[in-house]
């Protein structure tokens, strides 16, 4: 068989147990998307308890990236490009960067890679997607009416969790440094907007001043978030502020947001009649959008913001109205990017759940520290809800900025890389970020059906 | 940057590119495939003569997949992969091989190993939804109808360039073994139906006869083109005809092609109502289609034909009518599926464009050989288009037969690897597959607009 045929196997498979994970999560009234985090997270583990190498390679995702990169990059073997990249511990029988060596030798190596980097390629593509019809269902003008609330929610959100995280962190870990307190806080700060906005679009809430304070407190957040790092890491690295990388981060963040709210609106409507004289309707309508969310995500990630973060934003600038002269019959951009988000953005959920390794839950000694900051990690949102002010379901936005997802991942291993997160923490961080993404879509769902009972 | 950034930038710039590209196309008045190509070899080749990695990963994309796969197959460094799959003079300074190793080691590599493997996946998901709407396009009943002609154009497609291409051989490389000439006449048989679908569709031409015709033909083609395949590896490789081989390959296409036809729609339909029962409508009208054709597509390619003929298949035996008791002005499986096809089909003819080597055209020496077998193998199809019968356009039926695509590629490197393909017979091959798919486009439009002169 050609190796595109494993990667069409694998694809179909993902796309019929995602939709019987939400089949089983929409029959027992909970949000879609938790099935297929649970069908992610029963699938990886039960295929890694069988030894199958697809999910130790998909559980270890980036291991395997450095071990592949090393490959490539230094042009050595396997076995020495771990040894470069692993330490001892790992790399002795039984480490996880053994086990990596052997699985990515052998007849079936290069298929099982193809199948990881195909899931991983077709996920990004989903989630920036569903980012970008979350946009899409928004307008800049519409965002900025819950300005002020998203303002004060993403600073409570940052601020909050982050003093809450210190004081765990003396409490719990007496004996480590500053620079590990701070950088314990600087995790608890983030935000990932994937689960949320899934929820929030699967209620066809996407349009709620609830969900609208949510979504800008993200964008914020993300920045917020970006500038912390930067205050964290030049503090371990250098001792001091590296007031340059904050003042790059703040410029270029800045000048972003104010390009887009003054003039994306008006840039997209001036390109959409140019196009339309070169190009036909469908082109205008499907492609000209897609590459520009492309090249916006591609932007934000450039200036080291989320790359979902320029998605939102691509989606925010275009309109319906941009494309008038159509008839109301014809599709719009929504719904030409529907049917590519529904394809893709599951195998993100998928892949999400099978990263989860159940067997960290197995070491008490962890799980102590994992619950502090897991309270920690959900007190400090709530308290951000409740900075939204009055009239709406404070404790909707509050929930909604729980889940840490992948960023919290993220800001965890740049810390294990700087030395300043040992395998205990970086494990209680793991279980945080676990259960704050997987106890936000049912509580969400039920805090939003609470306030709003006549949604569905 | 993300590693997930270079691929959305790379995707953005095809995407626009193929756009200018069909722009200018139907500006000329040309089939807006032919626009694609063409941007494809333009790109691909003004990159490679500016020293681009990725254009020489991607014009060299066989020995690339050579290359990688036996690095994760042995382990092994790349150096000493490079040196078991290379001859030693690929492998000098100057050769390919060389180049290859080069390039694929430096801190850049794995980008452009993620950037060349995310283009291949996306051409190769493009064109199997391609292929799916052009079968959704027909159904089992329609494609019925035309098959006695169609079998009649298939029998002589392969029949005709086998005995021109043997001709051919033996006039012009009268030192060559029985089984070198049996293999080049072989290789003129393939048909590839990716760019006919593509130009058909863009014509709406999808329903009319000759169209079917070309399709039946082309699927029985594949089947025959896979058992002349095995008969001449059998004779090559024991000096007889491996009968066992032959009937498995009967017998599965057979049993496939009986299950489709029989029961295929049946299948459809319960499989529908019973989904219905479970998911929701946009589900099962987007995504159970989806999963059929990347599980059907999987299917041929086990049995040894193409994806594609999967795709097209599972494209027939999916009907508008299986989902009635939707409304009229909901969206049908084709509305559905047709955006996912805009984004990614481009990509497929744009890197098959971009993996045509415009140097190969330089060799004076092979250009004799090429332009002979060119020759053969639009004779040959032309031929294959007569014996459609009276009452259609059978030029344009024999047209839609020439391209020889990836088929005749596949053919081709087959041979290499058996050792009965010298490179300058390669490459002659290789010319006579970029002539004859670069041709049909714009001969294929034009004799459809000829006896149809309504057509757009």
């Amino acid at each position: 068989m050609e190796p595109f045929t494993f990667i069409l196997l694998e694809l179909a498979f993902i796309i019929g147990l995602a939709a019987v994970g939400r089949g089983i999560a929409l029959h027992l009234n909970q949000a879609s998307v938790l099935g297929e985090l649970t069908v992610g997270v029963l699938l990886g583990n039960i295929l890694y308890w069988l030894g199958a190498p697809l999910a130790t390679v998909i559980m270890h995702l980036e291991d395997t990236q450095k071990l592949v990169n090393e490959v490539w990059v230094s042009g050595a073997a396997i076995d020495e490009a771990a040894s470069r990249v692993f330490t001892a511990q790992e790399l002795a029988a039984g480490g996880i960067a053994n086990e990596l060596v052997t699985l990515l030798v052998g007849p079936h190596a290069t298929e099982i890679l193809l199948m990881t980097i195909s899931l991983w390629i077709f996920s990004n593509l989903g989630v920036i997607l569903l980012l970008f019809m979350v946009g899409l269902e928004n307008s800049i003008a519409e965002m900025l009416k819950v300005g002020p609330r998203s303002l004060m929610v993403s600073i409570f959100g940052v601020v909050t969790p982050f003093f809450l995280g210190l004081l765990a962190s003396f409490w719990l870990l007496p004996d480590a440094s500053t620079p590990q307190h701070l950088f314990l806080g600087a995790t608890l700060c983030a935000t990932s907007v994937g689960i949320t906005a899934r929820v929030l679009g699967d209620l066809e809430q996407l349009k709620s001043q609830e969900s609208r304070i949510i979504l800008g407190a993200a964008v914020i957040d993300d920045i917020l978030g970006l500038i912390i790092l930067a205050i964290v890491i030049g503090i371990i690295s250098s001792g001091s502020v590296q007031m340059l990388e904050v003042g790059r981060i703040v410029l270029l963040s800045g000048a972003f947001l104010v390009v887009v709210m003054l003039f994306g609106e008006k840039l997209v409507s001036w390109s959409v009649r140019l196009f339309y004289r070169i190009f036909n309707k469908l082109q205008v309508k499907l492609l000209f959008p897609l590459a520009l969310a492309f090249l916006m995500a591609a932007f934000t990630n450039y200036i080291g913001l989320a790359a979902i973060v320029g998605a939102f934003a691509a989606g925010l600038i275009v309109l319906d109205e941009h494309f008038e002269g159509d008839s109301d019959t014809s599709p719009t951009t929504q719904d030409l990017i529907n049917p590519i988000q529904t394809l893709f953005a599951p195998v993100f959920f998928v892949l999400m759940g099978m990263q989860v390794n159940l067997e960290s839950f197995l070491h008490t000694d962890t799980l102590w520290l994992a619950a502090v900051f897991t309270i920690a990690a959900i007190l400090g949102k709530l308290v951000a809800g409740y900075a939204a002010g009055k009239g709406i379901n404070r404790l909707a936005v509050g929930l909604g900025m729980v889940p840490r997802g992948e960023v919290g991942l993220i800001f965890a291993s740049i810390g294990k890389g700087l030395g300043v997160v040992d395998d205990s923490v970086f494990s209680a961080i793991v279980i945080m970020v676990v259960v704050t993404t997987l106890i936000t879509p049912s509580l969400l769902k039920w805090s939003l059906e609470r306030s709003t009972p006549y949604i569905k």
